[in-house]
């Protein structure tokens, strides 16, 4: 090993002028320094990083030096960045929005602002598919989802999805599920929020559902479209405020076989009576007021609850609790059986990365405030729409919705200038409302307003009907409630320990750590997931996310108070241009796997464009990731595997005879590239024009884009549109399993395409309908992705992708000889993952798990587990990690191999051995008896730098099939704890 | 127990108006809720926390229970007070300063801003007192001593002092002790910085020490002063900014005997030889520029270095390398039998509290930036100075010193209206420049210079001397140095491993994470530490501190540059007279030993003032904190011990003897209230009355104030001045070992006597010298309790000492029984504290340190240990802590006293038990030979929570006696670790 050396600051000797900048951004994010770099190329037996390059990216698709360099991309070094942050928040205007339509200005608790979202102990772990060493997120998760489960009054939660939009089109597809897909029309009243119907029309395109909008209650009344109804979808309160009684509505779904889904808001549930208590069968909705910053649009966890008999069809991530090997309670994901990667293209949802570190923070926040904080909470804002209603009912305007919770809708007929006039009082005060059109103004209340607000409010009214002002002392305090007795709530909520202790700053500040102090994350260790591209997330790309010019600015506010977002949107957009090869780009996905869906949506326009909609097959390679045959299943395509062949490439044969077979009907051909197996195979642009040829688009995956950029691109590879994982490549944290970004680029002639939204400024009127429900997505994150390639700069990032190769073959290096590594291209590289077999083992009784749980006894996050080939291990380094580092790795990973050859020798038992009783736990450790072949010694601390850092799993290894058949999804009660 | 219940808001109830605010502070600051606080006095026998009180506090000092309310300090919600800091915030204007001066806005790694300095892992911790659970911390002081040594090329530097001015005195007394205090003269170089001097005379005038200033190599020359010279203190380089060659100066020195002390620069030690290698002594300054931000004047590390014959005269703490029980190497605080509270009256420093957390952030920047970088940086500050120096030259200004490294002095004779035009036309520009005279000006670079403002300041000597504009394609690069050859630098410096590994964030992050991994803090369970009120330090409090507008302040602004900080430090000081019932405050003190010292010299200079000079009595409890003798002595003070009664109380008799016996020269009397042994005694009044009497002065230690707000305060009891801890009453988190804030507050005929500061507004001339280098001392931490005060407000400021008294008291009330409590009052109540007496188990073998130890299993950082009573343990729990946590704690105690019963029964030998073993790392656990008389389940899980919460040791029990013998106080180096 090259390990235990000091190191340089890579870029010390290139300081050519005393002005250059002393914080240069490459020099921190990329972790070996040239001296390590060289080290590493001589033992691949090259001399230059351009020989190396040159043998591991394929010379046909390479693409000029300068095509992303500094002068596309100039660099920006870390202050002068946070400079043009500042200066750029500074062009946002700090509005006060009483916008409603499902964002607020949330009060994020400090104590959960600073060690949760802005720890990176919270905000770097990925996804807890490792249970034993995330049982904190793990936890924190099952809060959430007993949260939401316990304010809906439902069965089951899931652990987060998208938005509150995707969410309602994941209900849509359930309900159209629950019908063997047999009736095919959707009813949603036209009361719920506007940006909602986009996103169900666009779903319901590619599965030939037919959307009604209209008054529910009155189109219910209609027995041809009852007949074939499969489900409802209201809101509850609606967009204008208005709290209505389903429950008979309920009744009359129900009875034709539909399914009631109900769209809501956590806060109103603690005053409302619950949809589980009147019929829904799904609840959904936004939990982003629980202390979640607005950010222009998200990251915001959507919920997503259903009754019991619906749970097993759930969507998205769901916690359960299971038992470890040790028979004590462990948390960890239940169901992975139903997750896309099985369900492929039968799948109905290709939600992956969700909204983990949103839905943590909402969580807490019911944690921090309890029920009786969150009624309290709930008090204030109903009795300030309260107090407010009155005012200005008093000031003659009339109330549309008597009943209401936090929203009301005016009308100004009597002011002279109507709406309008209101609303440019409020513009002159910084003050925005619902813009609903002439007659009409829309005002919602959250948590943040102060008192002082509050009255500016009222004045903003006052003057338009040129009263005189008012001042606090004339407000009443609202008495009663405005809410129908019947619709109150009476059931109580939060009875669990958990929100009912940690109320004081110090408790809820160690319960986040102690927590956090059972997870792997970033902060720890290398976390090498092939696919997932674990890289360092700069503190300085955190930080401008929560300045408040950033956080507290709500999506539907009008452009002009927008401008520093839109500046970072647009440059964002272009750099990403510039490095896929593409013309145009939109941010608007909030994962990689709704950017798959959003590019085949494009792609399905646009051969509709063409008089071709009849195009509906995809190819997909066998080794996809498991989100590619469900996007397409859910755009409408109809998923054609196409083969590899035994050196891991393409079958260009089989795609030739697929793409020719299919070629009248052929819509698309989804490819990752670098493949899934980590190679660059040289045919890809023969496979291209294969496609070209036959009629079809080439929808690329980008989820390896950080082997790509300044090498390569999509475009140049023969794709016409690609997704990003901004929360890959472009170092967006992942949050313990989202937030993350998904955005679209696509060549000219799809730039057309690209999706619109309501409040967006016209896109045409080719554009597909909308894939989120904000215009920009979750735009506050891509902050972070814009800060990232612009202190990068073009060479940064070029040099970022060479690293990224380096270090995954230097790896590939290592293991060899220890490990069968099992693909690599004709000059024997790998791309910037490797992918290792351990098939040979299971004779022996080893299985990838034994080795994966084993790494966690060592200290590290276990790389990619069977996927994409069962018996197999991806491993990603990233350009972030250095050679010490990548050396610590491949030390543990060759140190099992040897524990491996203690059972193949039968030195130790094949079922009681280091790595079948893996992982080691200290409370296994600690236990006075001790049967096991080897020592606590061995089984704790194999190699000797673990004696100095040690990071210990929580639990002993998890029992999945005792979960998914005790399926527990949420906290005990204190009922059940005293039982 | 009480534990395991569920608790609400506190206030939930009282919410009467829908406009009261919804995060009202003291419901998230106190721990037990309104139903755990009647819970825990009606455990006591109180039906109300009136009669509880009553019983506490003796009803003779209790004040009106409207002294302290809501309206003598109105509560903000912390909304309100953010909302209020950001609008302070705005009133400073951001200047860019180049004064120089030993100020110097640091550029702060965000990796480190965020991890370390907004990390409650990292602020939170105490003194590293208990190395088992503070090797993270330990290592990283270790890391500042050896990066100061290395810089210095010094043989030992300690883990910190207050201030550069502070050090410099220290360096001072050492000088003047070296010479068995026989020679009383101290020659000052009139180049030093100017906030130096008035400390060092202040310091001076207590020892009888003649400071000389004037030109050092010319002042050598009297051969008067040589033959009574006990040391010089010199700049190196100069205020004005020029490095001078003080070898010849050196051996002149030493020649007579005198100790070379000099104050220098860390980054310029990057560039210039180090005083270690032209013969200096002692060598301090400084650290803030290592990354550490300005702060209107701090708080900064200073450090101090100095020859191996020094180092066990050296004050201040440091950390010595030791081994542990298993023979592992460890870290702890050496030769901790040198600490005041050990030397008392016979010390000649007084500090305790130091700059921990600055001395660990400025040590991470050196990591960051390893020898390389730091390089770099000094390279660049340097060559900024000469290209400016050159463009200016070119302007007709010419430049007093030749030899420089980052500051000019510049002479502005040629300019109409001379140095007062350059200023005019720098503050057009935001520009402050240092202000020197008519003539001069003064210039200093820093690395936060950008080549944009290089421009505009070297175009404001253009605008001034009428020449035009420049742009930075004017500018040269400079070549060579400005250092002369023979000054210039040439051995390498930070050779050590630790500072060649960390360059990227990724290594760098972890590294951070690894060792705050190794160590107790606020965020894992309660630091019951009597007499350092470890309470919450709420988020909302610290998150102003690093808005820039605040961090980046330099503390020798003009007056109406820093309106903000001046209203906050204003209404601070207001709060804190109206909490002690003084007159007067001053936030100059640097901690509390600072603050005694400080007011113990306004004693005098009252005395002084009327005639009363000679006296020089100072009457002492033997049970006081070290500090107090200690600050005694250095304030010239003879001291006079007190004894204290059989019931703990102060023995009045004995008062009245000494002060009767003395009076014609008492001068004053210290007393800590209520006492160090955890009571309220009586008596305070009487005693008071008594040395007034005599014609004494009472000074009353702050410490224990957190028992007395709203209650009784210092006046009340008969005080005449007072010092507080802002890091222990008032919230400010203690950071490891520092920082501190150590106001003092007077009664109106000691007001005129608070010290003044060369740059503050006239105090009137019988203001005693300043005790720190900057004006308000660590001015941007006094925001923390400022925003503390204003949040809880009166109300809750005076509920926080009621919760901390019933705490305290519950605490006595589930520990006895168990243990000996030993001083109660007449009530049988204990104050805010509790000491509890484990004499009775030493004949069993059993010590102090064994039941702390022990502690540590269960996850507990240890009580105060041993003082003020060397057989006892001093609890404090706060009013942050809650009920469930009380009881854990008492839990874990009562749990030690049984595992000691089986040792005292003899069921477990004495020297090989739970206790003598203590504490049990996991590397014990993990061993593979177990031969002790107990499991080790029962060794790392004695009681049931521990499995769900375990908080563990890095090492066994440190060996303090070895790592004294062997004193190894710094990081080893590649040839030590090869070796
Ligand atoms: C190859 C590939 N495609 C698509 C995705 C889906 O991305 P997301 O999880 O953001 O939906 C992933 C995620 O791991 C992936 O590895
Ligand atoms: C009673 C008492 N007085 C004075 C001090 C000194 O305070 P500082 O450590 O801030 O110098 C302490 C510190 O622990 C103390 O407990
Ligand atoms: O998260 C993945 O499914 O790769």
């Amino acid at each position: 090993t090259l390990a235990r050396r000091s190191r340089g600051l890579a870029t010390i000797h290139s300081q050519t002028s005393i002005f250059s900048p002393l914080d240069a951004f490459p020099e921190r994010h990329i972790g070996p320094d040239e001296q390590e770099a060289s080290l590493m190329l001589s033992k691949l037996g090259y001399d230059s990083m351009d020989a190396f390059i040159t043998d591991a990216v394929p010379p046909k698709i390479r693409v000029a030096t300068t095509s992303v360099d500094n002068v596309s991309i100039p660099a920006l070094s870390e202050s002068e960045l946070l400079e043009r942050a500042q200066a750029l928040a500074d062009q946002n205007k700090a509005f006060k929005s009483f916008i409603g339509m499902g964002y607020h200005t949330a009060v994020v608790p400090p104590v959960i602002l600073r060690n949760v979202m802005e720890n990176p102990a919270w905000y770097t772990p990925y996804t807890p598919y490792q249970p034993e060493i995330a049982q904190g997120r793990l936890e924190s998760l099952v809060n959430y989802q007993t949260m939401v489960k316990s304010l809906t009054a439902m069965d089951f939660a899931n652990a987060s999805l998208l938005d509150e939009a995707t969410a309602a089109a994941e209900a849509m597809l359930m309900a159209f599920i629950s019908t063997a897909q047999k009736k095919r029309t959707f009813l949603v009243d036209s009361a719920v929020l506007p940006q909602t119907l986009p996103v169900l029309r666009l779903r319901a395109k590619g599965f030939g559902i037919n959307i009604v909008v209209g008054d529910a209650v009155a189109a219910l009344e209609d027995q041809n479209l009852r007949s074939d109804l499969c489900g409802v979808l209201v809101q509850y309160p609606d967009v204008n405020g208005s709290v209505k009684d389903f429950s008979s509505l309920a009744e009359s779904v129900h009875s034709v076989g539909g399914l009631v889904i109900c769209a809501t808001d956590l806060l109103a549930l603690a005053m409302l009576k619950p949809p589980g208590e009147w019929g829904a069968d799904v609840v959904l909705g936004n939990s982003g007021r629980f202390g979640v910053p607005a950010g222009y649009g998200g990251p915001h966890a959507a919920f997503f609850a259903v009754t019991d008999k619906l749970k097993r069809k759930m969507p998205g991530r769901l916690i359960g609790k299971s038992r470890d090997a040790e028979g004590g309670p462990a948390y960890r994901l239940a169901l992975q059986t139903r997750e896309q990667h099985i369900r492929r293209e039968k799948a109905t949802s290709n939600i992956c990365t969700s909204q983990a570190l949103l839905a943590n923070m909402a969580a807490m926040y019911a944690i921090y405030h309890g029920p009786a904080g969150i009624k309290r909470i709930a008090n204030k804002v109903h009795g300030y729409t309260q107090a407010f209603t009155s005012a200005v009912a008093s000031l003659g305007y009339s109330v549309e919705n008597t009943a209401f919770f936090d929203t009301v809708t005016l009308d100004a007929s009597h002011v002279s200038g109507g709406a309008s006039a209101v609303h440019t009082a409020a513009a002159a005060v910084n003050i925005n409302l619902r813009q609903i059109d002439d007659r009409l103004v829309g005002v919602t209340f959250d948590e943040s307003v102060s008192p002082s607000q509050f009255v500016t409010l009222i004045n903003i009214f006052a003057s338009a009907a040129s009263a005189s002002q008012l001042s606090l002392e004339d407000i009443k305090e609202p008495i009663g409630s405005a809410i129908p007795e019947p619709l109150r709530r009476t059931s109580e909520f939060l009875p669990h320990p958990v929100f009912n202790k940690y109320h004081s700053e110090t408790e809820m500040l160690r319960y986040i750590h102690h927590l956090a102090s059972k997870d792997i994350s970033l902060v720890h260790s290398m976390i090498p997931l092939g696919s997932c591209t674990m890289k360092l997330n700069s503190t300085s790309s955190m930080i401008p996310l929560t300045w408040p010019q950033f956080s507290a600015v709500h999506p539907f506010v009008p452009f002009d108070q927008v401008k520093g977002y839109q500046t970072i949107i647009k440059e964002l957009e272009d750099d990403l241009c510039e490095i896929t090869g593409f013309h145009s780009a939109t941010l608007q996905p909030n994962s990689g796997a709704a950017g798959e869906y959003a590019g085949l949506c494009v792609i399905r326009a646009y051969h509709e464009s063409r008089g071709e909609a009849h195009r509906d097959v995809c190819l997909i390679p066998l080794s996809a990731h498991g989100t590619n045959p469900a996007s397409a299943h859910m755009a409408g395509l109809k998923v054609v595997p196409v083969k590899a062949l035994q050196d891991g490439s393409l079958d260009l044969a089989d795609l030739k005879a697929k793409a020719e077979l299919h070629k009248d009907n052929l819509a698309a051909f989804m490819i990752t590239y670098p493949s899934t197996f980590g190679v660059f195979e040289s045919g890809v642009q023969d496979a291209c024009k294969i496609i070209h040829d036959n009629g079809g688009q080439v929808y690329l995956d980008g989820a390896n884009l950080n082997a790509q950029v300044g090498l390569t691109n999509p475009a140049t590879c023969g794709g016409d549109v690609c997704h990003l994982n901004l929360h890959k490549t472009f170092a967006i944290p992942h949050g313990g399993g989202g937030p993350g970004v998904g955005p679209i680029c696509a060549a000219e002639h799809l730039a057309p395409f690209l999706p619109r939204h309501p409040i967006m400024p016209a896109k045409g009127d080719q554009a597909i309908d909308s894939v989120a429900g904000a215009p920009f997505g979750s735009a506050s994150i891509s902050i972070i992705s814009w800060a990232y390639v612009k202190m990068l700069g073009g060479k940064g990032l070029t040099d970022s992708s060479k690293l990224a190769l380096l270090n995954a073959n230097y790896m590939a290096g290592r293991l060899s000889g220890h490990y069968n590594v099992r693909y690599k291209n004709e000059n024997g590289r790998v791309a910037h993952e490797l992918l290792i077999d351990l098939a040979d083992f299971s004779k022996h009784g080893l299985k990838v798990t034994d080795f994966a749980k084993r790494l966690q006894d060592y200290g590290f996050h276990p790389p990619t587990c069977s996927w994409p080939i069962s018996t197999c291990m991806l491993i990603e380094p990233t350009e972030s990690e250095s050679l010490e580092e990548l050396d610590r790795f491949c030390d543990a990973m060759i140190q099992i191999r040897q524990e491996a050859e203690d059972v193949i020798t039968g030195k130790q038992p094949k079922d009681n051995n280091l790595l079948t009783n893996a992982p080691h736990p200290m409370s296994v450790i600690a236990k006075s008896e001790w049967n096991r072949p080897y020592s606590r010694q061995t089984a704790a601390y194999p190699l000797p730098w673990l004696v100095e850092k040690k990071f210990w799993p929580t639990v002993a290894r998890v029992d999945d099939a005792y979960g998914d058949l005790n399926l527990v999804c949420d906290c005990p009660s204190v009922e059940e704890l005293a039982a």
